[in-house]
């Protein structure tokens, strides 16, 4: 193993970068805000004018990602209470940026003194003190998922424009560790993803998975898992080659959500071990309306949506903070223990499931403007 | 499987977007041509100044991506003879926007006139129909692979400025079918990548890898891939959180590349499958030097890099254009048959490779200037 | 005079744009908020991190730009009071997006009734309808000049970086209808700026514009003026050709300011009627130090920075808002009686200075980030 | 008059920024190329597909700016003939990018060697040494307002997707030193712009502008002077609050161009000494449509057009190269003298009438496009 590099000691020296929280071309969502903050929030530029707005729905979909929401989950209690602050007059938008707030309620500081100098195995605490000199070290300060609340806000509103125009998202669990659900997803009942707690829609497959949860959870340890999704009634013509291919901009937006690990679409890495007899997607004509026989495409063609189901799978690596005792060192090079304690996600996937739903449907509804800035009459 | 969206036939709409043909924030790329006009070609803005340049590890570069290199690609010929315009006075780079052109001398148009009006499977020939009105129907025109060989001027000059800082990139095909190198990365002798046609460095692998190419072109069908990368040197705090991820970034210029259907780093899709005990890894100090006994980060942590290597895995489809006939359809949404003709790769993934590691290169450097936006003096 | 375009009355259309409410590249201001909702605010990403800040004086930029500051001002009261949600831990920048609202105190929605429907002369309410369908009618909503606290927070920030630096603001009154402050920017004392509650840093001029704003309020008017600005210490080398030179995006963030209506730099449209032997400014050198004779290039030539002093004019037009009445048109085309009252500005140049400084600021401190993505080390 | 900031002298940096050589969001112009190296040229991205192009028409536009064309032009001769490379077949634009390159044939190198060293007063040597670290002094490298030839493509490109809307461009001169025209832009008929070679459509003022540049080349002089546009047709509803308005775009573009010093619109300048109740445009109806009576707004309000004509003037400073003798500093710092030599304007406007035009062009369309991705259906 390579050794890393040195990273500065001096603390008097300011660190710039061009920054980058902020996401999307036409429908855009800057966000702010510290896990331990008084508030994170967002900006959505972008949104049409025009919608009327269902805000339950909106905090329904929070209410996913919710912490506490059942025994596979952290503990930690949090309302997630969205607050919106512009851009919707009596119930509709205006064309004008959405701000919206979300109160942080749990700011028990004290707990996170333990870590003030340490650097826990596997989060982002030693990449921030490079990269910005210091940190708000309380609770993963920027670097918590927290921050993914304010893209549940941004993903929901996005729906709401797309729903109308039959655009439908169903993402689900299809693994956690080695359980896996093996049936294709045209094959599954979508509406059952909401029937457990784990989100996977198939009854015999989500308990035992709850099961390994829980023994994981008992174990003091956590574990991975990926979450899947397909999305239906997307017309053809979505997606900017050479760059912003419609898959490149999806896989970026899942690249980007904490702890993922992988991203494939369509026939994903099982691509590679295929011959191009088999892959091919041929086109049929049945009584007047032209298709593929298969769709291993995904949906997508030279990065453009070609109107058939767009699929793909997302990896999600075991949650870092385990409770378990693990050594590491401090930001003066010394070494330290590190308790495990505290009151974290066993695993991540079930909560991460209205995320990935919500970074899809902005990708799809950035995509969808962008395309739409079409048609000169 | 669901029926296409219609699309219009009506050609006198006109077709507007926000397109995507440009990459990067600081270092970037804009991108044009088809394969079949007068040539392609690209700008360079945000290149250094001051940088000496040598002009023939570019011309390099691109020969490693050219048609009909070897016996395992198609035996199209085609120079891809680079021609600097601009920002580059008596050797140097002045700062100024690199302007660049490469002659596309291959033009038979008339090896074209079969697929004018016929969709070929899984090609982009029906989306770009339908998302342009119309096309450019010469070899895949704007949706060809062709277009490749800008990024690979733009990465190799990237690859010119980081050079010097120590940053060193090691890219090779992995799989081939159900052919893999199994050997860990940190294990590899990177010098024998272009020991091989095939661009595995292990001869053993390399040639079964070659000798299944030969196997499955001589069935006149094609066969998938995966091209792996190792990247050493690059300093800690490249990425920018929350959406810009080092890894996100490098994610959506991998899936931009024609073929692409998957993109996993460091433990990658394996993590779904591991526990956070397991998974995390731990800082150690030694000889004091601080580094982590295991890198499943991948040499990334929240998004951002930590110094260790960084390594990732890139998915190919098999090639679309198989030679054996296919029934189709055409634009009036007739059934056609569809002749297996031409000159095509068998499996492209050697070829990929420099544009993998063009992509990789310049998604480095762009994040090395926008983290070099740094301290205040 | 010719027709306005018809536009449509059927107000079920979704009305969508790629918006425009954020500036800047590397240090970037994204703003929301109407003028009658619950708040304004805004997020800066780019801010450097370990910038130590005193919020003190945030405020204190705030207050120049407050309603009812004055006797020359609106009487109507808002305290404009900031607060701060994210970015900033423990006094000082932490590299993180900084996210900040403003409440809205003045919210006497009643007020506005009578103008719900009706078109306000030379206001944009005709033209937000157009644009956007419909509108939040109270006090203009988004398109009232209240947003423009929001810039005042950034650009107060981006001072405190740039005052170590060496760069100083200095902006004022230099006209009021047609009294002028013809002292040339160097031969100004810019400490007298804040001595006149008209922010003309000459007491005999200030006054009579004082007077000149009383009288005209008296009649039930407004009228227009320039503000000028004159900054030092700059650092050659600000600004990046062919289309983002220094002035142009000084030029483009002063005219994004409500109200104002045109902007030249140095020479300004003076330059018009000069000859080139006059208008040159020559390089000399005294006591080993270079500089120009003359310096009617305003600190910036070929669109860079030079080193010396930046200065350039700022028109704003009369406010549309007059206590007279007047005949205007509703949304129905009907002709309708619009009473002139209440609480407004009888000109707005005494409370744009800070907003004109603000602007400043942001760009400069932009542009000195873009160029610090600087030396590779 | 204040110094200079002292720039490193050490040619071993590598000097570094975020470039802006591109323009526009949807409608985008990427430029590259030196006056003196083998090309000019740049690449369209966001052209609408499906537009039947009129390429005869461009070179038109580009002979408009064409050296060499008049008798108060300078006396270099280039036939600027544009080469289209990508997104054209069969006379129809694609949607791709449009690449295109404009050879540079008047490479007389040797001209430049006085100026190798030496700072030409007011024009951009010694700024671009400060920043880029060294330049291509051949006639001003990228400085020189050669590379505007690739904005009147554009522009040209632009305004054949704009004029079937109806949207058209007339611009013009105003004003040479101190000889004005003073009819009001909706008297003034623009066909005569093109019956004199200064391009002012009044045959009496033009021979005395004409009259006057001639005597100020006689005295090997230069002198400055005023473009005036009057854009027609424009729809209600363009512009993007609060940053990105039409005329904070429009002032951006302009203000980009080489020599310009300032900018105004609609009343611009004059309003500021006017008052609210004079400069109001009050609405009126007659027959049925809707209208105001004055257009002090200039066909902009609140930053979005409201369908009246849209005009704007842009000053020009004097061209710095005289032909007298002056005396400056080299980059050693020695002063040297400076021979007035070669063939130069004696007045820029009538060969800046189409980048002006091209310009405003560019950004109408750049945003009715943003716009335009508008109504969903």
């Amino acid at each position: 193993m390579l050794a890393f590099m040195q990273y500065s000691t001096n603390r008097n020296i300011i660190f710039v970068a061009m920054r980058g929280n902020s996401f999307g071309q036409v429908f855009k969502l800057q966000t702010f805000g510290e896990s331990h903050g008084s508030a994170i929030g967002g900006i959505i530029d972008g949104m049409p004018a025009g919608v009327q707005l269902n805000l339950e729905e909106v905090q329904l979909e929070l209410d996913k990602r919710r912490p506490g929401q059942s025994s596979i989950t952290t503990q930690r209690k949090e309302k997630d209470q969205v607050q919106f602050l512009s851009g919707i007059f009596e119930g509709k938008t205006m064309g004008t940026p959405i701000g919206f707030i979300i109160a942080n309620e749990d700011q028990k500081s004290k707990d996170y003194s333990h870590i003030k100098d340490a650097y826990r195995p596997s989060h982002a605490d030693y990449t921030y003190d490079a990269k910005f000199g210091d940190r708000d070290y309380r609770g993963g300060g920027r670097s918590s998922a927290r921050e993914t609340a304010c893209r549940v806000v941004a993903g929901a509103l996005a729906k709401q424009v797309l729903k109308p125009l039959g655009i439908e998202f169903n993402t689900y669990v299809s693994q956690v560790e080695n359980i896996r659900l093996l049936t294709p997803p045209d094959k599954i009942d979508f509406n059952l993803i909401e029937s457990s707690i784990v989100r996977c829609p198939d009854a015999s497959v989500a308990n035992q998975m709850i099961e390994r949860v829980h023994s994981v959870r008992k174990a003091g340890d956590t574990v991975g898992g990926v979450v899947s999704a397909y999305i239906t009634g997307i017309p053809s013509g979505l997606g900017e080659p050479v760059f912003d291919r419609l898959h490149a901009d999806i896989g970026k937006a899942m690249l980007s959500i904490n702890a993922v690990k992988g991203f494939d679409y369509g026939s994903g890495f099982l691509a590679a071990t295929m011959r191009g007899s088999q892959h091919n997607d041929e086109f049929v004509k049945k009584e007047g309306i032209i298709s593929t026989k298969t769709n291993y495409s995904g949906g997508i063609q030279g990065g453009i949506s070609n109107g058939l189901p767009i699929y793909f799978r997302v990896a999600f690596k075991p949650v870092a903070t385990v409770l378990q005792d693990q050594q590491t060192i401090d930001n003066k090079g010394n070494t330290v223990d590190l308790k495990g304690k505290g009151r974290h996600d066993p695993c991540v996937v079930p909560r991460a499931v209205p995320i990935v739903e919500a970074m899809a449907a902005m990708v799809i509804l950035d995509h969808y403007l962008r395309n739409k800035s079409a048609k000169i009459d």
